[in-house]
Order: structure tokens, then sequence, then C-alpha cells
């Protein structure tokens, strides 16, 4: 029984701000620096899934890559791209837009729907400049 | 006397939307697509400004690298970094943001600083994602 | 009136391979080594194509991206992706499937559907690997 | 005693196909969509090879990436480069050329030459495009 | 408790070579190949330093990446960066300067820093060129 | 007649500075900043050559990349691989190290070399960094 992970890349286009309206803007600006501008920033979001198992002796596939692809489609490019993930995204309502939480709610958006499709869910990658990213593997 | 070009690049991170207020939210979306949605989508921009020039005897140089980004940073990095593309930069007000505007405006900024250190601008490249980039030559 | 290039980036995965059928087996491999592999090898091919004009007053747009993808989706990646070159594509039979000649042909398919959508069709940068590419600018 | 883990990337290029001979075409069209093209299509792979161990106090060297380049080159490159993965290629005879199954095929070659040179192979990634790519750290 | 990943890259221009005074060239050569030039080489190394954490539910962040920026210039870039790694760097001396060790060297240096701004150091990716990189997991 | 433009990679890594012994230190800090560190520094260069022509015919190649790649070697990368381009290279003794200078030379070197093996030297690029490169095209 040999494991295999296998990932997907897909992009979404996206404005965001990183601002409390509790705190002040000076408060804002000292913690979230440029990110607090009230009138938004952007970025050209990349996000890998990764998903594990052993491949099928029929297809030699974990999982196919079009269904994969579909969900992230589905759950994630669909409701992100091209979006205001402060204003538009229901999924991210009242959570501070950070690389950070984005991953870990698209994490239990895409969970399910992957287990669906018969594979497991291992890791997100959420690149949001070529110098920055998170990962994440459900917590653990 | 042999002409080099030199490029450098710089990175800026913005909002922004194609939109008309003049039109009604169908057109808008007819012909701007994703990027009309009214409350902003962003990316990672990357500028590449390219000097003309023969190369200094002494430095071996068209133009010192450290004056070229200094330029851009002042003039590009420093207005455009985090910033909402529509609504917070003077010198794009009542323009429409496209990636084809901002580099001619962005062209209009630096050439005489350029020339002031020395050099000739020859070219500027402005990539919106990795699958879309304009370049400008000053409109020749 | 100030000319802009704008760029679009698409991407094909085909099979192919450089051997002409009127040489013999040691010819092919001395002039096309590798490539003459008689049971095909493959690409991820990256097609650049360049438009230019002058950016419409109302968009700020040189061509609409959305009518470009298309004319490429159409005329280029829907025959050519997960094809073979030498066998599966009625616009390059009987033609040595090199890079050079893929890029010559490509340019004659999406000159007038460009013209048609207003544009002016400047360049195709055709990318067979990450060290291998051509240019074409029409021929001259 | 510290692990360092030290990778190496080698390319290649292959023609293969998604495709089973006991299915008809229309459930190959189902299952593998447009990789099941019977004229084959190809891809530049990279194949990435991690292995690990505590360096070498004279040499600082986990192990000496030219004889990893080689063991790759020797037992990857050679046999996969230019080639078509289902019909040349005698390791692959007979098994599915799904991306999962290349790196399951590769690790069983390369494991005892490393563990020669002095190493231990931790992981192998191939990755097929800019979108997708599989890991496998030995089944586990 | 979500653990989440971040990962900051810096990157630093640097000479060094792999050379050691008790062997005769020939022995130099024969293991360290081109990199024994008595002359030095140079690269654009990267570093990629991975911090984990469960995000701050104030601020969405595991760490502030303007601290770990700022750790990893203080502590990496500054003394690294256009230097001698033979030769200029202090915490280097009397080390062979392999990409192992570096990393090895790095990780000793950013730990405390890193603790010290909230954060638990889990990796360090120090890439030497696009065929080779290392990573160090704090020795396990 | 269609003129077409390819393109070849190769890479090498090697040390530099930028510093003039005529001067004071203070004085090459002041031009050259941290690039005139004594003691050397280094780069990943990679260099691009480009050939025009009209492809073969037969073979439909401007010029065998087998050749073109060949050429490089000889005349760029095994000279400069590895080295000291202050120290180590003949060609370029008692020029100012610049990655202006040095294309220039390199356009010196392999100019002819291409015209004999049927090709039109168009365009060399030398890239030092992400962010730095420049293009010589004969001088012109």
């Amino acid at each position: 029984m040999k494991t295999v992970y296998i990932t997907r890349r897909e992009t979404f286009n996206a404005a965001h701000k990183l601002y409390r309206e509790d705190w002040s803007d000076e408060k804002n600006l000292e913690v979230f620096g440029k990110c607090s501008n009230k009138n938004w920033h952007g970025h050209n979001f990349a996000i890998y899934v990764t998903v594990k198992g052993v491949p099928n002796p029929e297809t030699g596939f974990v999982i196919n890559l079009k269904d994969l692809s579909d969900i992230i489609n589905d759950e994630v490019i669909e409701p992100l791209d091209h979006k205001n993930l402060n204003l538009d995204v229901l999924f991210l309502k009242g959570i501070m837009a950070s690389t950070e939480n984005i991953a870990v709610q698209v994490w239990d958006r895409i969970k399910t729907p992957i287990e669906k499709a018969g594979g497991v869910l291992s890791k997100i990658k959420l690149v949001e400049t070529e110098n920055n990213f998170v990962e994440y593997y459900g917590g653990e």
C-alpha cells in the first residue's frame, strides 16, 4: 500500500486589507503596516491543494485531477477570484483576512468534498507573494 | 559606442477595478468581466524598467542601478504599493486603471528623472499576472 | 497616439518528433539527436501572443484580453493541446514540427482573427522548455 | 547529529498517454479526458530527489551532489528523456503511466544506488506541469 | 488550536568555495569539482524561513511578517549579502561553506530571536541554484 | 523568407566585484555600494543567446540548438562557470566586470562561431539576479 501525495495549483486575484475597526488608525498602521490601507490592496494568490492516497490500480490516480480541480474551482476560486476578501466572501465574514486565516477556512470548505471524491486532504499552501506563503495541514 | 540596455525589476501589490460610472452594471460586466467587481480586486504587479546607454568607461555602468532603483521606488512603488489604483493615486485620477494606461502614466513620471541620472528610458514592462503583461516604448 | 503592446500567455502539452521519413535513422539521429525518437517525446509549451495598438479611451484596452484569450484558445490551444503535433493537427500536416515552424503557422492562423477583434498582431513567442524558445514577428 | 535534507533537480521531456486497452474509447475519454488521446501528448517533467543525512564533517556534504546527479541521470533521465513512457521504458512496462506511478517506480530504481553513495532517499517530487505534481516518501 | 506554518523568503548574493587547506589541490578537485576553484565562485542564494504557530485571534498572524523579515535581515542577510562566506562571516569561520552547513548555522542564529517574537522556528530552506537546495528542521 | 528568432539559455555561477584599484575604498563604496566588497561576492548568471534566420526547409531549424548550445558552452560557460570574473577570465582582463561589459565581451566571442554555424547573432540577455539584467544587440 503505497501512499502518494498529489498537488493541484489554482490561482485567484483578490483585494483585501488587514484592519480592525475596533482599533485606531495608528494602531492598525503600527501592527499591519501598509496592509492596513483603508482603501484596500490586492494580490495574485496561488493555492496548492495536496491530496494523499494509494494510486488506484486501474487508473494510477490518487484522485482524478479533473475532480480535484473542479472542487477547488467551486469552493475556492469561484467565491474568491476577483473579489474583496473582506466584503464579498460569505465564509470569511467576521474573520481577519490574513493568509493564515484564509488557509484554515479553505481547508474546512474542501475537506469533505475531497473525501467524497475518494481522497484525503493533506495540505493547503496559499501563496500571497513570491516572498510570503502559508501552509496548513489541518491544524496538527 | 556600444549601446547596452539594462533593466531593473521592482514589485508592488495593489487593488483596482475596471468600471465606468457612466455605464450600467450590465455593460461594465459585459466589457470588463470579473474585473468590474465594484468592491475591487487586486494583483501583485511587477514593473521592469529598461534604460539604454553606453557603459561608462570607469564604472562599466549604463546607469547606476542604485539610482534607477531609487527613481522607481520614489516615483512608482511608493505611490502605488498597497494602494487602491483608482482611489489613492494622484497621477491616475480620472484614468481607467488598465495595465496599459498605468504603464503610459509611469513612463511620463520616470522619463525625466532617469535622464537626470544620465540614462535614456527605453521600455516599461508591467506584469499583472503570469498570463498578462504590457510593454510600452514611449508610444512609438 | 500612444502605442502599447499587450501580451497574453496560454499553455498546451503536446507530443512531437523531429524525423524525416526520407532520411535514414542514422541521419535523423545525427541531425535531430534525441528529438528523432520514433516513438515521440513531448513538452509543456507556452505561447505568448503580443498585440499592439493604442488604448481605447473608454476602456483603456488595446484589445479585450477576453477576446484575445478566446482567439488563442480557439485557434491554437484547442487544436494543439494534448495532441500529437505530427499526426493530429491539420494545419501542421507535412511540416517539420520544429518550434520555429509551429510559431510561423500559428501566426498565420491568428493574425486575421486578431485584426477582426481590433488589434494588430505584433509577436508570437513559443516556449518549448525553460532553455529553448522562439520569437516570430511575421517574418520581418 | 544534525540531519539535513538536500535536493537535486533534473529534467526530462517525454510523451505518454493515459489509456487502457481493456476499456472502450468512451470510457477512456470519460476517465482520462484529453490525456487519453491515442496519438500521445507530452510534458517537460522535472524531478526533485531529496536525500537526508548528517553532513560529513570533512566535506560538509550529506551526499556529493555530483554523485546524486549521476545516479538520477543514469537511472531516470537516460531511460526517460525524449522517450515514450508507455512504449520505450522497460521499468514502466505494463504500468499505467500516471505521474503517481512513475514516481513510485523511480523510487525503487534509485533507493539502493543512493544508499551505496552514502545517503538515504527521503522524497521524490515529480512535476508534470506548473499546476500538477506528486510527492512520494517511499509509501509511508 | 490550529497550527499554521508561515514562510518568508529573503535573498542574498555571496561568494564561496569548497576547499580544504589540508588537502592537495588534486583531492580538492576530485571531491569538490569546480566548486574548489581557489579564486572563488558565487551564487544568488534564497533563504525561506518557516515559522509555526497558532494564528493570533486579533491579528490573524502566526508571527508578524515585518518582525520575521527584520530578524532574517539582521541575522542572515546583513552578515551574508555581498560577502565572501569563507572570509567575511564570523559565524561561518572554520566551517566548510557547504549549503548544508550554512543552513545549520543560520538555524542557530535565528531560533531564539524568532521565539522572542512569539514564533517557533520550523524549517529553513536554503536554495543555491534552481537545481540544488537544502532543508533543515533543527536536526531531527 | 520568414525570419524567426531562436533563443538558448545556459547558466553559470561566478564570483566578481566592482572595484577600481585607482579609487579609494570610500569612493568604491560610494559608487559601487556592496558590490565593492574586496573579498568578492557572486551570482547565478543566466545567459540567453538569440539567433535569427530563416528556418531551413529540410530541418525547420534556424540553427541546430545542439550547435548553439555547444558554442555557448565552449565560449562562455567553460571560461566563466565557477570562476572569478575579475581574476580567472582572460577575455575579461582589465575590464570592469559589470554585467553590461560582460555582455559586450560575450557578444564578440560568439558572433563569429554562430555565423560559421549558419546563424546571425541577434541578442544577448545576461541575467544577474531576478531583479537585474542587461540586453545587448551588438551596440546599435
